[in-house]
């Protein structure tokens, strides 16, 4: 059995966490650790674990996490950073679903998050987890930089387009709305049920820390850099991303095609038939990307429809399909459930 | 393997039986049928079983049905009432998901179900589905009455102070509320989203099928004729029943020790600890019910709080729980997953 | 005109008035206090004023809120105590709605609230301001302690009954839902989205501050000591309360008629034709309070149902109406629009 | 007093109709017509009209539509253009907020709408009914085409940039969502809660009938052909439409004094401050418009951001909008509500 720990374990995504390792065949869950929450057992927080988890929060410890195999890091952005040299020292390996380790530049990582990076020398190392950009670096990898949730829905839309030229790399529009779980589970007037509830609206126009991750994943499918405009909106759903993905065609192919070969292989990527419109609900609680691919009015507009469950694809179900990969586990283990509908 | 079939797939029960049993390890699924979508692929209606459920529906047939070990009916009340019978003379066990064999009383049914009942003679045989009351009868039973979703919640959170005596059997209250997939997949103004959305009513006042099911099971309990007003209310979400339960306490004794003895055997009862409030989610999508007991200002009406998914513990979780009791499968069999929160 | 003030402006009590205020053909809204947003346009923090209300937010000014004919209090409890006797001095009439001057008894109020009074000594000068008990002592009130929005719903839909004896004043039951709108504007982690969405629970059923309030209304109102069980329960809506209301029969009478003549020159309550389930929708954004009553089975169990929008009839609507009774203008002035449906 | 007629009075648009013209203090209604629901008082079938509107449905009768000064057409595509001729013979002025009359060349029309029109010749004399374009037009039709939901959102945003030729005319990209309202009130599974809620999808995407309307609209601003990329989205809130545009810079300008010169005498566009996003809560109810606009990361791709409530401004309030017009109301009679927030 692989000994895992979770550092930061009370919000969505360690909950998530928890949820899909309590069904994993391979994996013994040996610490889970909340500064606030220490002592309290986690079912007494997530009711929903009752029967299931009985570990309860500890304060973090060094020592306890550098005993796990494996580490998951579920905390805000810059917290692992001060962790993972340490843990890697002592023979940890680690998949960060916040994004300390995602983008490659560090200047631009601190002008986007807006701190310094207390590793810049351990981000080359990292390996960005989409499984089906790097699945054979993930394997050998000791430190996964498990990818943003809008990246994930956006590049898995994209990247048959791009890796063959198909749309132009510049121009690009990702037009993405996603579920409120995506902000996590702090105190906040902006988030209250009263506030966002029977409404939407777009954020983050001017700018998101999403954005330069997206640029780098589709550049380094181009091969060159891509041009993208991101609008980030806010759903009055719990879970669940639709990215919608605009292109300008510059190459003649059968686009359904295309799509169903580059993922025939891959047990995440669904490509509907032609003509479908995927819904969000459709990958609720799992960890499948659904894509459909239009061209509408035979124009030159390519629209790319891609959904995936934010917490899952998006954060705890890829950071679960990484840690297989690493561990040399069956790529869904743990990860085989039908989503729940309705 | 046990080979299975459903007759009426299209509905929201059916398509959770195919969600939970593409997880469970010890059938096959043979056959599931309806009129009107024969020939299309199951999962071209249900997006969520790509990939996991490959069988087309097909029309009703009762050489296919006749093979199976085991059909589930997941169809409106009065049809498998017209079928039953033929089957069971085929060899095949039976589970009702509707409500044809769950009154004992063939006039009684007749009354609240507006129509004349097409084998009363076998309603003597069917069993009770509440594995948490008839257990033993199920495991030998050829023909179970799968509970409705509010008798369920109802039941389960009344069960030990009636059958103890603990809470006078006349003048109990359910004041009781259900998502809408409890109203099932049929198209209707009623049920819209721009209906229901944002809003909250009771219904059924006057008199609700599920009344005379609850007293039924009651007075099993009771020793003697229960008395109940039934209120169901219809909540703006999609999954989940919240039963609020007032009964006159005539006998003190210890509330918390009294559910947990009595349900401390049980897979699928959970008592939450003294003061809780259990909330639907905690049960979205696996097939527990959550319970817990007050007695506000120790006043001498007591309230229970009992939660269920109304499509799993409520409908198709319970059928599964009742096949796994009836072939000598693990009672948790595919029931086992950890719901889905947030 | 009647130069209006309000005191804490940022919850949604606050944004309410402003709204219902904005088409008030009497009133000049002179100022609007908050310590926090004070200099910020108030349109600012709610967009939906922008084009009607052209104030900003001020820190409170005993000289300003002095120059005023009517304070509004829309503050937490034990704010208004602290404030009210200055200005009653001043010669300010005042309409709290929080709970401050609701609780005739300082002790009961202390207990239940957890502080001490500011100013024992004037809590018997306030009117209760529920019009449809107190309307004439509203009109010449100096101060009116505006009513909860539970006891608004749970005694407009017991007065009838419980005033001429024909049910129990003992072993009552209010089994209560609101919406979301109801725990405030405050920053919190149990009302995100992501915790109340889809979801619905109980809460506080060992004892909500609502309860004194109601068993006070409705001991008036059977002219002896009322026991009532009241369970309130969050509804996954913004806004709508719907109450439940259980009482034992103890005198025959036309319950239709009782409730129609009761009310039948109350134009902010409406009896529902017979047999009716009100929604919440059907008075979302109104003061009105739907009424239905119901004998179920023709048993001894009366069930009431009662509907209100919590943030106008169980809140700032209500205050309005008492303005309109305290300054002479019309009881309708300002609260004449028609419930948003869908 | 403006006699007043409705033609299909049961749907969303019916019955938004019947809310803001209780409120206008011009008005009468005479005449509301239903084929299924004729003799029965129009508060039965909406309970928000109680106390405000006394009329029954009555079965469609011309010569009381011909004693009416002003009809409106709130039918299903293809009703209106068969009564219409008649109408105007007889001297009444209509406002159809259906589509029979929106679309200027009857053969794209007929390729749109999938049926052959009635009265092709009357084509020519509607006034397509959006104010901020055709104003003066509209003060003197006998004949409004009032515009669709989307076209209106999609229309007021990209306006004032066409008309100044500062983003190019090709290219365009119309991402919107709309609430479920849009679809209207008839009976079907796709719009069921069960269906709907906690999922978003795109739909129509090969193809949508607004897609001719918005182009005609952006064709006539521009002076030339405008080509678009049109994508619905369906959010599971009840109402509102979010419109997010993309077009390409093409000269430098001043945007956010573009936009607020553009609408500074528009009673109903609201241009908000530079980096705001509008959310679909702030219109909800109301027939306001607002807008902002972006320039991300100082790229060309300019970003605007337009909010309606779908059954107001993109419905019945601008069909009341536009009676004002015709009959020398002020424009906001009956329509200076404020939104209902939260």
């Amino acid at each position: 059995m692989v000994r895992v720990g979770i550092v930061g374990g009370t919000g969505y995504t360690g909950v998530e966490l928890l949820r899909l390792l309590a069904g994993h065949p391979g994996v013994e869950l040996s610490v889970i650790t909340s500064r606030g929450e220490a002592g309290k057992p986690v079912a007494d927080l997530f009711p929903n674990l009752r029967g299931h988890v009985n570990l309860a929060f500890s304060a973090p410890d060094s020592q306890a996490l550098a005993a796990c195999d494996l580490v998951f890091f579920a905390t805000p952005n810059g917290t692992a950073m001060k962790m993972v040299p340490g843990l890697l020292d002592a023979g940890v390996r680690i998949v960060d679903l916040a994004a300390d380790f995602r983008i490659k530049d560090p200047d631009l990582w601190e002008q986007w998050y807006g701190m310094e990076h207390a590793c810049p020398e351990v981000i080359d190392e990292a390996v960005y987890g989409l499984p089906e950009m790097n699945r054979e670096a993930v394997k050998s990898a000791r430190l996964v930089a498990n990818p943003g949730c809008y990246p994930t829905a956006v590049t898995l839309g994209l990247l048959p387009l791009i890796e063959q030229g198909v749309i132009a790399s510049e121009g690009l529009i990702a037009d993405c709305k996603s579920g409120v779980s995506g902000a996590g589970r702090g105190a906040s007037v902006a988030m209250l049920m009263g506030e966002v509830g029977e409404s939407f609206k777009a954020y983050g126009v001017p700018g998101h820390r999403h954005l330069p991750e997206i640029r780098q994943n589709l550049s380094i499918a181009a091969g060159r850099q891509a041009g993208l405009t991101f609008v980030p909106h806010l759903l009055p759903i719990i879970r669940g991303i639709h990215a919608t993905l605009y292109g300008q065609l510059q190459k003649e192919v059968d686009l359904q095609e295309l799509f169903e070969t580059r993922y025939k292989d891959e047990p995440f990527v669904d490509v509907l038939p032609s003509g479908a419109h995927p819904e969000t609900r459709s990958v609720k609680s799992v960890n499948d990307c659904r894509i459909a691919v239009h061209r509408p009015q035979n124009d030159n507009v390519i629209v790319v429809l891609s959904v995936i469950d934010n917490l899952v694809k998006g954060a705890a179900g890829q950071a679960i399909q990484n840690m297989n990969l690493m561990f040399g586990f069956q790529e869904k283990d743990g990860l085989n459930a039908v989503a729940l509908l309705p």
